[in-house]
């Protein structure tokens, strides 16, 4: 294994991130009957909150190379931070990702793999890409303890708000988000109960909290929310999971699509699907929210500009 | 005249106002060749700047009604700012106005009164309602020092940002944005140039700027750019803009699609062509700007879903 003299002098993950937006939306939390804010990543490095881990992962280990699957943000997380700390990064992509996911993680750096998931699994094309370059960290873009405390401080930032929720809802596609939330806000001593906004047609993550044990999908499943497009929940985010998350809103797709039209509309927030994950869940799930304090995690803004006008118009 | 006590109470423009949202962007800085960072009011209370300005006027005098005429924002600001006051706002709005902004305008409690401004203008109509309703104020979008000390209060915010900047881009329709960020800047003692971004179709100010006197619009110009469709700029930001701003940059039609594109792109962030303005007299004047450290206000975010998309996709 080479040994990287730059993690010595790289920053840890707190200081190079950027802050979250907060954003309050009268409009909004009106139209939903909560009193909402909403926690933006839309605007942090490479435009999700991917960063978080992908910095974290790749400022920690030695490695000099670093090859992950990614449907696209923590492909472009990782390739950024990796062109930050002077690494090489393989990302593996399905060859129906949205195109500016694909050029965006061209520009940070990244070396782009595409594959037809039909034929041959990313998990596949990762450990080819592994035997030919042995000297290379396989990241998982969820199923790791470094994901796991890169994202964690999302949750840190928020235990420091002066406004106490009543619930966090965040996206739930791997469930590295969702765990780093938890481990950030308990370690403050923060107890504010996180819920998982999961895609209705891809489930699995509920089935597993129903189940008591991981549940995978046999295929991954075409949610338009394209960062939830997991087969199944990590095993590292599991552990923390099982027990910590307080439960899992199965959102169906036309809820998806309203919310990612409510957050334009009414908050002026570009989001992409899976970002406006919780939003739709506040829409599937509204009476168990009304008039309560609410915190929606927005984790990312990256949306084909045609994905997107076709959402707006097709109400 | 009717006297209110509630402006007794209400606490000032730069306490009320949400701080304006920085944002930087490496990818639209790397695409346009200059080292950016946005000033972004499309998270202002009612989605504009226009908020600081309709609250501080609100705020101010102490008429109980106030009529203005506006193509929105400014009608959203100031309805808002009178629902925050107890008072009453009539908006005078052109026909062909933003369907969002007409709503909005209603739903911040804003009683809004459409006219078909080829048959009549927008001041006429306002002069009628003035006439049937003695005991109210009548409030320029733009042309009032109370509006200008308004919009000086984000003059005031961009002086304490700890980067120098070459220059200042901000859009420029009635000239009440420029000539209050100037203000707030000069009162800090901040000497940073402040250009005008104004639609080439519009572009009265510049020519007013090139013949040493204000010049006036025959009609509406249509420009997307629907909030700089001002007959003229006004007296009041004359006085300032006259020897206090840098210059004037005539933004083509193109070019303003262009940059709501490269913000939705590069930045996510979702702004109406109005606050867009700044980033396409980048495009526009490109070579000038090369390598600068510039900051560009983006103004508001408020636009119809159909318009929006429909720039997205006409690329």
């Amino acid at each position: 294994m080479l040994m990287s003299d730059s993690n010595a002098q790289a920053p840890p993950v707190h200081l190079i991130v950027r802050p979250t937006t907060i954003i309050d939306c009268p409009r909004l939390s009106k139209h939903l009957g909560v009193k909402l804010t909403l926690a933006s990543e839309t605007f942090q490095h490479t435009g999700s909150f991917k960063f978080r881990a992908g910095y974290n992962l790749a400022s920690s280990v030695q490695h000099p190379k670093l090859i992950t699957a990614s449907s696209g943000n923590f492909g472009q997380a990782l390739a950024r931070a990796c062109s930050l700390l002077g690494k090489q990064c393989f990302v593996v992509m399905p060859a129906n990702s949205a195109q500016v996911k694909v050029d965006a993680v061209r520009e940070f750096g990244g070396i782009v793999d595409l594959v037809d998931v039909r034929i041959k699994s990313r998990g596949q094309r990762v450990k080819e890409l592994a035997a030919e370059h042995p000297e290379a960290y396989v990241a998982s873009a969820y199923d790791d303890p470094l994901v796991i405390e890169g994202n964690a401080s999302l949750g840190t930032e928020l235990a420091a708000l002066s406004t106490r929720f009543d619930c966090i809802l965040a996206p739930l596609g791997g469930g590295g988000l969702t765990s780093g939330i938890i481990q950030g806000l308990r370690a403050q001593g923060n107890p504010t109960p996180v819920i998982g906004a999961e895609p209705l047609i891809a489930n699995d993550a509920a089935r597993s909290l129903r189940a008591g044990q991981i549940v995978v999908n046999e295929t991954e499943p075409q949610t338009i929310a394209d960062g939830a497009r997991t087969l199944s929940i990590g095993h590292h985010n599991w552990e923390i999971l099982r027990s910590g998350i307080e439960d899992i809103i199965e959102v169906p797709e036309a809820c998806i699509k309203d919310a990612v039209r409510l957050l334009f509309s009414l908050a002026n927030l570009k989001a992409e699907p899976t970002g406006a994950l919780p939003i739709g869940a506040l829409l599937a799930a509204g009476a168990r929210f009304a008039g309560k304090q609410v915190l929606c995690v927005i984790s990312g803004g990256n949306v084909d500009p045609a994905v997107y006008a076709s959402i707006l118009t097709e109400a």
